[in-house]
């Protein structure tokens, strides 16, 4: 499965498959892909929330509330990394959504969107994303993800 | 969170927490939900495809083609499992789709919904559901998943 | 492989497999063994350590501090847990080794050992096992895990 | 802790770190330390078997006997990878034993051994090595890993 080339407004984490991520399908198990999804929020974070202090959005806390992918082709394990590619769809107080796209070259793996909570793990509540965090997160807008099979 | 009592039409799993589910914030991790629901499908599989053969769905093969899901509660590891409600949301010829709640009592941790593909894994290629696959769906068939959080 | 029935002094807890745990080579992956000892170690903790408060262990801190296994037949997933057998091997002023044995009636899947240290982990260094932890261990102190493949 | 540097005759293979390794005491859980040896193992074969085909070890099968670790120092997630140094300690006909530290520059983080099996997947049984498995392996034949923890 071809597309398009992304535009520029997003994010390219390389993330790094394990062998392990496979399971008695002999492919990436559907599971494994959320952990990739993971990883690659992960060090997006520590990207934009620079001016934030690196990675004061998850020390301070930052909950998942929502998730949906769409798996396009199956993956096996191979040493090279994927390419995760990230953008922001949507941008609230205290709470953005974010799209992805799990790629190599051409192929296209999967497509997903997280909603993210900035959460304050002290006190166990939302909070308001900070200025440098809402700019950072504003520079990175883009299309919603392009869901094909929600019925 | 509290909601009303899943009506008849649904099949429980029972699944097992592992201490190794949850993350560095001391819950179980987001990632971690998707194999929750992933052991109550295979559990679930091999009750509702008994008349055809008990395990032949996974044996011949079943994929994965849409997963979503919305985080309600966080949960904590404890020795007790937690309870994942399931039924049938959508019945094609070679796929349908199934709702999950998990709960424990009336607490609502997470509520999703996936699509799955019949796949004939020698064959690389999707297959119709047998008469026998279709007639252990049917019987629970029920409402949509009531996903709030979409935009 | 069959072996002569456990001796009492040991503690078994019931560790349920998730099809997850297979590998592409459709077997429960060695790393998962891990995960399920892991979760055979917590369980036998709380019943343990009931004396000192149930879950003290974990909540003041536990480290691994070694392990060893030696892997004896493949598993495959099945719904049916399998049972590890648990007892103490040496038993040290901060720290104490046990053994364990993966089995299914006379099935022996693996025999491990471990070194456990109780941890502080908010100073963040071995503290004394208490006077009730001790008399805990000490009631199921047996014999040597019999490692056959040391070289 | 600090240790001399490993000598010419390993091999090195840098493996990436995720967050989701970490377990709720918020460092790399002990069993996603075997994850890392696996994933270690996994790039050294492609290596050392490239004149045998390359995956050809992994692709007829090599199962894993026995693992032993002793964990030395808490790791925490950082976007950088590790080092795992790996080099052969002991070569049979069928098996061989190999020797891992995981490090970062002079930290140690754990030293472990592994006895795996060459193994006939399709006739289920263990198969012998064939010449250029043996001389790949040979050429990494080394000390015995320093276990200091064994009773």
């Amino acid at each position: 499965m071809t597309s398009e080339p992304p535009p520029q407004t997003r994010f390219t984490a390389e993330v790094v498959l394990r062998w392990g991520d496979m399971d008695a399908y002999g492919h990436v198990n559907n599971v494994q892909f959320h952990r990739l999804l993971e990883e690659a929020r992960i060090r997006a974070f520590s990207e934009w929330f620079h001016a934030s202090g690196g990675d004061s959005m998850l020390r301070s806390g930052v909950l998942l509330a929502r998730q949906e992918i769409e798996f396009l082709e199956q993956l096996t394990y191979r040493p090279e990394p994927v390419a995760i590619e990230m953008w922001v769809t949507h941008l609230g107080g205290a709470s953005w959504d974010m799209g992805y796209e799990i790629r190599d070259g051409d192929a296209l793996y999967a497509r997903a969107e997280s909603t993210l909570v900035a959460f304050d793990l002290a006190a166990q509540r939302p909070r308001s994303l900070s200025r440098d965090e809402r700019s950072a997160l504003e520079a990175l807008l883009g299309e919603p993800v392009a869901m094909r099979r929600r019925r």
